[in-house]
C-alpha cells in the first residue's frame, strides 16, 4: 500500500492522450487521463457499456453529447455519464494540460 | 446530466465531518468528504467490507494503519485501502479544510 500523486509523473511525451489505470477490479476501473489539446475519440462517439463518473482536476475540457449540449468542465467540475450516452471530447486545454480522473462502473 | 464542482458548496457548518454521496450503485459508491481538524472514527478503527480508493484534493490528512505506518496525504495524493485493512484518520487540516474524494468498491 503506497501513496501516489495524481499530478505527478506527467508523461513527457503527450503527443497522444495518456490513459493510466489506477484501479481495476471486476466492478470498477479508476483511471487517470492526461490530455493536451487532444480530442477523442478520433472519429465518431464514445458509446460505453459502463457508466462513467469523470472529474477534471487540472486544466479544462469540452464534452459534446449527441443531440445534447456541450459541457465545459473546469478544475474541480465533474459529471456522471450514463452507459450508452454518446459523447466525445471536443477540446482540452494545452496550458496547463488536462488531468482527468475517471471512474468506470 | 448536470455538472457540479467538487470544491463548491462547502457546508458552512463543519462542526462534524460531512459525507456526501455523489454516486451510489450496486457496485460502487463515490463520495465527497469534508473534514476540518476532525479525526475519525470516534473510537476504534475503520474496518470496511469494501475496498476504498481515496484521494485528498484539498488540504492534507494523516491516516494511521493498524500495525502499520502513518501515511500523510497532501493535495493530489491517493491511496488504495484494501477491504478489512484497519485504519483511522488521525489528523486533518483546518486551513484549508480537507476535501476528500473516496471510491468504495
Amino acid at each position: 500500500m503506497e501513496k501516489r500523486n495524481i499530478y505527478a509523473k506527467i508523461p513527457a511525451d503527450l503527443s497522444n492522450e495518456v490513459f493510466e489505470v489506477l484501479v481495476q477490479s471486476k466492478k470498477v476501473k479508476i483511471e487517470r487521463i492526461v490530455s493536451k489539446g487532444h480530442t477523442s475519440p478520433d472519429t465518431g462517439w464514445y458509446d460505453q457499456e459502463q457508466n462513467e463518473w469523470v472529474i477534471v482536476l487540472k486544466g479544462n475540457a469540452d464534452i459534446s453529447f449527441e443531440n445534447g449540449p456541450v459541457i465545459n468542465l473546469k478544475e474541480g467540475e465533474y459529471i456522471n455519464i450514463p452507459a450508452y450516452k454518446r459523447h466525445k471530447v471536443i477540446n482540452t486545454s494545452i496550458i496547463p494540460e488536462t488531468v482527468w480522473l475517471a471512474v468506470h462502473y
